[in-house]
C-alpha cells in the first residue's frame, strides 16, 4: 500500500465512515462498513460494490490479493494506523483493515421470480446477529434470495454484516420490503408460503415425508422473542414446525432457520 | 417476596454472586448465577440447583410461580432492588431477577452409558454464545447428553448459560472432559464417534441415504475458526461435512451442529 499514512482519528474521512454506524447515515449515503478481512475480501470479491478500502501496513502486507483485488476493481486504497482503523470499526476486532461499501440489497422484483426455488423472509426479526447467521445458512443451503421486511433489523448493521460471513454479498437480499408485497412475488414466482411457527400442527418431518418440502418454498421466519404473530401467520400458505424431541421450549432462531433450509434443499435436491 | 429488602449494591451478598462471572471463582465455590425470570425458572425446576434467589418487588409479583418454586425446593428468596440485580448481573438485562445455582454438570459415566443414542462432543469450542446455542439444539433434538472438552469455554459463563435458554438444567451435561475419555465412553456405549468437519469427503445427505445416521452416534463438533485439528480426527470413527450448496464458505458452529443433529434425530427415529 502507497501513500501517505491517515493517522489522524479525527480525519474527516475516518468521521465519515464512523458515522456509517448510525442506520441513519448509512440509509442518507447507501454506503456501510465491512469490517475485518473476511468481510473485505468478499466485498472486493463483488464488483463495483467497494468505494474505499483502509489496511494497516501489516494487514495490506497479510492480504496482498484483497488489496490487489480492491485497486483491480477500482476502489481507492488508503494505509491507516490501527488506531484509524479501530476509531471507523464498530466491531472489537477490525485486525487492520475495513472497506466502505456500496448498498448491495435488490429489488424484490430481481430476487424473487420464476427460477427461485427457495427464499427466505426475515420478518420482524430484531437480532442483528441471528439476521446476519441466516443469511450465511441461506446462502450455505443454496437458497436463492434472503428478503428482510421494514420492520426488520437493517442488515447494514457491523455486527449482522459480520454475522453473515461475506453471505450478503453472495446472494440476493433485499431490504425494508413490504411483507405483503413478498408474498405476493413469493405466489407470482410459483413458491408456496411456509412459516415457520412451533405451534404449527404439522412438523418438519411429516412435511418431508408428504412431498410438500420438495416443491419450491418461499420460507417465513419472524422474530425471536415472539415468533409470527397471527396476521402474518394468516397470510401464508401453511406453517410447519421442528418437532422438539426434548426438553428445550424453542430453537434459537437462527438454528431453527437452518434446520429448516436443509431440510428443504434435500428434499428439493432428491 | 417478604423480609428486609437488599438495597446496598456494597453488600458482601452483592460482592459475593458478582465474583462469580470470574470462572476462577466459579469453579472454586461450584457456583453460577443464573439470570432473568427464563433462566431462573429452569434452574428452580431442576431440583437441588438453586441455593438462592434475588428478585426485585416487580419481578417477583410478575413471576409468582418462579417465587414458589424457589421457596418449595428450599432456596432462599431476597428481595433486593433493580441496583443490587443489576450490579450481580453479568448481562445487560436480567430483568429483575437472578439465581446462584449449583453446578449442574455430571460425571462422563453418568452421561454416557448404554442407552445413549445421540451424544454431543464440543471439542475447543471457545466462543460461549455458541456453545450455549448448541447445548439447545442438543435438547431440542433429544440428544442424551452433552460432553464439554477441557479445553473449551465453561459452560457456567453467563453469555453460554443464557444462550442456552435453560437447556444447561434439562439435559446431561459433563465438563472439563479429556477428549479421549469421552471418545472411549463413546465407543463403550456402542456409538459410532463422527466428527463435524467441513473438509469430510461424505456429506450429511449421504450419510442419511447410507444408513449411517440411522446409528447411534457421538457428533464431534469444533472450533469455530479452525474447526478440529488433525490429532482429533483421527481419532473419531469418521468425519461429515454439511453439504454447502451456495457460496458460503462454511456455516456457523451453532446452525452446522443444529443442521447435523436433527439429521440424525430423524434418522434414529425413523
Amino acid at each position: 500500500v502507497g501513500g501517505p499514512v491517515l493517522t489522524s482519528s479525527r480525519s474527516p474521512r475516518v468521521t465519515a465512515a464512523r458515522r456509517l454506524a448510525k442506520r441513519a447515515f448509512r440509509s442518507r449515503e447507501r454506503l456501510f462498513l465491512a469490517e475485518g478481512p473476511q468481510a473485505v475480501r468478499e466485498a472486493v470479491a463483488s464488483p463495483g460494490t467497494v468505494l474505499e478500502v483502509f489496511a494497516t501496513t501489516e494487514a495490506a502486507a497479510r492480504h496482498p490479493e484483497i488489496i490487489d483485488a480492491a485497486r483491480v476493481g477500482g476502489a481507492t486504497v488508503t494505509p491507516a494506523t490501527d488506531g484509524v482503523i479501530a476509531a471507523m470499526a464498530q466491531t472489537i476486532t477490525p485486525q487492520g483493515m475495513v472497506a466502505i461499501c456500496r448498498f448491495v440489497d435488490v429489488r424484490l422484483d430481481e430476487a424473487v421470480d420464476g427460477d427461485a426455488r427457495l427464499v427466505v423472509v426475515l420478518a420482524q426479526v430484531r437480532d442483528p446477529g441471528n439476521a446476519g447467521t441466516v443469511i450465511r445458512a441461506a446462502d450455505a443451503a443454496g437458497a436463492d434470495a434472503v428478503v428482510v421486511t421494514d420492520s426488520s433489523v437493517d442488515v447494514y448493521n457491523p455486527k449482522c454484516v459480520r454475522a453473515s460471513a461475506g453471505s450478503l454479498f453472495h446472494l440476493p437480499v433485499v431490504v425494508d420490503a413490504d411483507f405483503d408485497a413478498a408474498v405476493a412475488a413469493g405466489r407470482a414466482a410459483g413458491l408456496a408460503v411456509v412459516a415457520a411457527d412451533g405451534a404449527a400442527p404439522v412438523d418438519l418431518d411429516d412435511a418431508v415425508d408428504d412431498g410438500r418440502l420438495s416443491a419450491s418454498t418461499m420460507w417465513v421466519f419472524g422474530n425471536e422473542a415472539w415468533g409470527l404473530p397471527d396476521e402474518v401467520l394468516t397470510r401464508c400458505d401453511g406453517s410447519i414446525r421442528v418437532p422438539i424431541h426434548g426438553r428445550a421450549e424453542s430453537l434459537n432462531l437462527a438454528t431453527a432457520a437452518a434446520v429448516c433450509l436443509y431440510a428443504s434443499a434435500r428434499a428439493q435436491r432428491r
